[in-house]
Parts: structure tokens; C-alpha cells; sequence
């Protein structure tokens, strides 16, 4: 049997393709009696579009792809939700990949996508720069990463190293001066925390303030439970620390968690900040100082490069920086008598 | 010109069609030099699979859609996750769809995708029974719901009011008698909180405990911020509860967060439970004892459940219960010398 088109559909219901087209991609102003008669004639032939049958013509697959390391960090799962409502405005649909940040996951992605995707958007956590390259020569990458890097494709880039240094600065400007840092230090050529770290270690430089290695605790993922045991760590320390950075905000929310298990009370006896300003900071008991990146700007601007990418592969590679602003709340205030 | 097809791809890369169809479905164990034969081949020829082209015999898209009110929402970020991983098992790749809970977005996903995917998983929080029974019957749906409800497709459900009165006990089990609750009242057919209020007022009327309106706190949304006005609430009645159960984890977040503002002492001064054992509940300050779901299980069934309608439309409509826990933390210990 020959598989019906499109335009069967239409000349059954006695309507125009484009009216079709416009109840398949889900249009809401059509009317009870049209769309009876398209899913009708639907029906009754069996139809069955393709998918990404509108753009069929020019090869585009109507999906991009998304690449996470894990829906479970809130900064990321907001992030998608973002993603998703800016690949709307360019008609896009939206596959969320979680890649556990390993290698495999990332490597097969980058490979197996272009065939499906028209793109891919990817915050790489374990491919070199060498493989991204290598790929991205197929299909259109944009990456979500870091101004210090070097650059191979299209770029949404963070200013970590000055986001972190703010953060100390507010810090010092609260009267601590013995400030402890908790993230991963291993040596994975994209990690956040590498810039991170060296924004404290400039900030603290500039004031002739020590960052000694017992107050930059390493930690073996971003999880909650590593910012509790984090906590445990600091309160082991002597002369401990009056304030802790934490490089994510669900390792602050793990810290907040194991000082209130230890009693010791923030931000009197030791202040704690974060980064990323996920809906749970400003609910933390105490509400969560930290690092806001604008989302938003983020989701429309991986979107948008991906976008002009496709349509000309021929650009030159960009950067797009996305802002930060410092979000000052109850966890680093100064106590009474202080600075 | 013609579109070529997956068998001049393999015919140009000397190799069977099964292995060009491997490897566009990101198989790993291809060698490289296979690899090779068959990416040059599809550059040669600039071949194009329609998405899901492994599947076209049947019909089949190898999409299936999961749509969730939002990605904001910690307890469905990680069930889609959950979601994206059993679906790989069945080779469906998941499109997330934020809904919002807004019946015009539910309804037009409803209406639109069952042209795209082979299946839906819903969490409906507007739709109408009706509205899901009618749409149901040319694509397969699971809802995630309530075993209260009527049941007009296939449903993976929580047993909310078993749930809550089972906290409800333990709250009295420590002790308490003058138990709050916060939730989402409005009549809105689906609401798991009408559910969890039933649960909560059988078990205080079996131990002959009074549920007073002034103790049923009304919020707009399940919102950190709305828990934290919650908090402020609680804090002006006279005489105050000596428990509350928040019918969210986000909510009890932002009572935690507004008692801790209060200076109101969790649990000596007011026991704090909450609902969905998200990764933050263990490490809330302090720790919060909680309802946890099966998640993993809530998507295995969900998406077993949706491959075998997928496979026989004839099939009864047909529920799986989904197990919960109790985990009791810190957050509702007896006080000493009490109960």
C-alpha cells in the first residue's frame, strides 16, 4: 500500500495543506468543525506524518538536542525548562540527554545526534576540546562553558573567575578573613570550580590574605551529601573558618544542613555562600547568598547561536557572555559588631 | 533528486544495512574503520533518516512524550530523569513537555502529539476526565494519578490519602495534637492535595482530634515562597499548632525557611512534615521527614505500561499502585519528656 501524504489528507477533508500542517503541529485556533474533518480524513486513510515532516524539504529534523549531566541539580532542570520554552520561538523540540557527566555518554551523544538533531546543545563535563572540535565539524554545537577556555565552537561562556572573585570581596567587606572554598579540584580540563578557585585565590591575593591548602576542602561530586560531610571537615579545623564558599548551591544546601546538625550557627559563628541562585536558595534557613546567572540569557542566547549556526554553517565561531549579579542574603550578613 | 535511502548507504559503504542502522542509533561497538566507511558514505551521498526511520515499518516514531507541570519542581525533575532512562530500555527517546498545569497547554499536547509520538505520560493537574477519555483513544496515554479517581486510561497511582494519614499518626504517634496542614484547596478535579487532606482528617478523627478550618492553611501554588507565607500564618494563630504537615517538599522548604526567619524552633516549637522525598528533603535544616514515592518504579511501570498498550490497544485499562515510605528525620522528633 502507498504510504498517504499530506496532501491526501487535505484533498479528503476538502481543506488546505497548510490547515493540515497547522492542526499537526498543534495550533490552537481552529475550529471544532475543521479539525473534525482532518482527523477524520486522517482516520480513514491512516495517516501518518513523518515527524519534522514541515521542514522535510530542507532536511531540518525539527529537534535539538539538550545534553546535561543531571536533571536531579535544580540549576540544570531550570535550565532544560528554559531550553525548552526559547527552542519554541525557533520551532524546535527539545531532547533532554542526561550524561551523567561521563565521557561515554557525552562521546556517544556527540556522535550518534547529528543524524537526528539539527543540533546540539552540550555543557560538557568530560570531553576534551579535541573531541568536541572533531564533531562539531558535522553538526551544529554550541557549548555552555568558560571564558578562560579555549575556543572550538560556539559558545555561551560564564565569567567564573570574576563571579567568584566578587564573592570573596563581599566576604572580606563583611569583616571574615579566613575563608575556606568546598568543590572538586580534580583535574577535568572543564570543570567550573578550576575558575572558580583561582577568582577566590586573585581576590584574596589583592587583600594579602592567605588561602592555605587546609581551607580548600575537596569534594568528590556536587551533591548535598558532600557539602554535610564538608561541614564536618570545617568544624575540624583550628582556628576554623568564619566563612565557607561553596561552588554550587546544593553543596551550601548540604553545608547549611550539616552546621545546623552541628550547631553551629550561620552566619554568626561561620557565614556561607554559593553559586547558582536555583529557586531553593532564597528558602534556606538561612536564605542562601549566592551567585545568580541569568538563566534565561543563557537558554536564549545556546538557542539563538544554534539557530544561526544551522543556518550558516560558514560563521565564525562566538562568545556569548552571560551575565552574573551577586545575591546578597541572610547567610554571609555581618553580625553585630563586626567589619 | 531522489532521496537516498539507508540501503544506498550501506550498499556504497560495503556493509549491511543493520550496521548503517547501528550506527546512526548511536550503538557503540562499531569499529572505527567501519565507522568511517559508513559516515563517508552518508557524507558521499548526503543521506538523511527521517527521525525514527528504524521503526517506519510499524509506524512507529520512537518518540514518546512525558509531560510534567514543570522542571522547577525538584519531584518531577527527577522522575524525568527516571523517565528518560526506562524509556531507553523500550528504544523510546523522551520529549519533555512543561505543561505548567494550564489546560490549554495540557489540551493541545493531548490533541498534537499523538501525530508525532507513539505515547504520552501525563501528569494531568486541569485536564478533565473527559477531555484525557476522549483524546485516549487514538494514542496510548498513562496518567499519573490518584487511585481515588475514575479510571479512564491507563494510570500509575498514589495512594495519597493511606500516605497522609499514615504521617498524620506518626505526627501523633510524637506526641502532637494540634496538627496544621498546607496545601492547595481550590476544586481542581485532580489535586493530590484533596486527597492527602482526606488522609489527614480520617486519621485525627479516629483518635477523636479535631481538624478546625483555621488549621487547613489555603495556598496559591506549591512554591517555596507560598510555604514561607505559610510560616508567617501558622505564627499568628492563637493558640499556635504543635505540628504542620505541607502537602509539597518545595512548600515545607519555604516553612522552613519562614520558621527559621520567626525564630520559631523546628521540631521543639513545631513539628514539620512534607510530602516527595527529594534529594533536598534530607538535607533541609533541619531534615525533613517525608512521604518518598517509588520514583524509579512510578517510571518503569509508567513506561511498561505504555509499550503494552502500545502493543495491544485491546487491552483492559489496567493500574499500578505505587509503594510510598515513610522517613521519618529530624524534623518531627519528640521533644524530650514529651508523649
Amino acid at each position: 500500500m502507498i504510504r498517504p501524504r499530506m496532501a491526501d489528507v487535505a484533498a479528503r477533508a476538502g481543506v488546505s495543506e497548510k490547515t493540515v500542517s497547522n492542526l499537526l503541529n498543534g495550533y490552537p485556533h481552529i475550529s471544532e468543525a475543521t479539525r473534525h474533518k482532518v482527523e477524520s480524513a486522517i482516520a480513514e486513510l491512516g495517516y501518518r506524518p513523518n515527524l519534522g515532516a514541515r521542514n522535510m524539504g530542507r532536511g531540518r529534523t525539527g529537534f535539538i538536542a539538550f545534553a546535561v549531566p543531571s536533571l536531579g541539580n535544580p540549576h540544570f532542570a531550570e535550565l532544560a525548562g528554559r531550553v525548552i520554552h526559547a527552542a519554541k520561538q525557533h520551532h524546535w523540540t527539545v531532547l533532554i540527554e542526561e550524561t551523567g557527566g561521563e565521557e561515554t555518554s557525552e562521546d556517544e551523544l556527540v556522535r550518534a545526534l547529528p543524524y537526528v538533531v539539527d543540533g546540539v546543545i552540550l555543557h560538557p563535563e568530560s570531553l576534551t576540546m579535541t573531541d568536541i572540535e572533531e564533531r562539531g565539524r558535522d553538526t551544529p554545537i554550541v557549548l555552555l562553558g568558560e571564558r578562560g577556555l579555549e575556543r572550538v565552537a560556539d559558545r555561551v561562556v560564564a565569567d567564573n573567575i570574576s563571579a567568584a572573585a566578587e564573592m570573596t570581596e563581599h566576604l572580606l567587606d563583611t569583616g571574615r578573613r579566613r575563608i575556606a572554598t568546598v568543590g572538586i579540584r580534580a583535574d577535568a580540563e572543564l570543570q567550573a570550580s578550576r575558575f572558580r578557585d583561582e577568582g577566590v585565590r586573585r581576590a584574596l591575593e589583592r587583600r594579602g590574605i592567605d588561602y592555605p591548602d587546609e581551607l580548600q576542602i575537596e569534594i568528590p561530586d556536587y551533591s548535598r551529601a558532600s557539602g554535610a560531610a564538608a561541614a564536618r571537615a570545617l568544624a575540624d579545623l583550628d582556628p576554623r573558618p568564619d566563612a565557607v564558599l561553596c561552588f554550587n548551591a546544593g553543596v551550601a544546601a548540604g553545608m547549611l544542613s550539616g552546621l545546623h546538625e552541628l550547631d553551629i550557627r550561620v552566619p554568626r559563628d561561620l557565614a556561607v555562600a554559593g553559586f547558582d541562585d536555583v529557586d531553593e536558595a532564597e528558602f534556606m534557613a538561612p536564605p542562601l547568598t549566592t551567585i545568580a546567572w541569568d538563566i534565561e540569557g543563557i537558554a536564549e542566547s545556546a538557542v539563538r547561536l544554534l539557530a544561526e549556526r544551522y543556518d550558516d554553517p560558514s560563521l565564525p565561531t562566538r562568545d556569548v557572555t552571560v551575565t552574573h549579579a551577586l545575591r546578597i542574603r541572610a547567610s554571609t550578613a555581618a553580625s553585630p559588631g563586626w567589619a
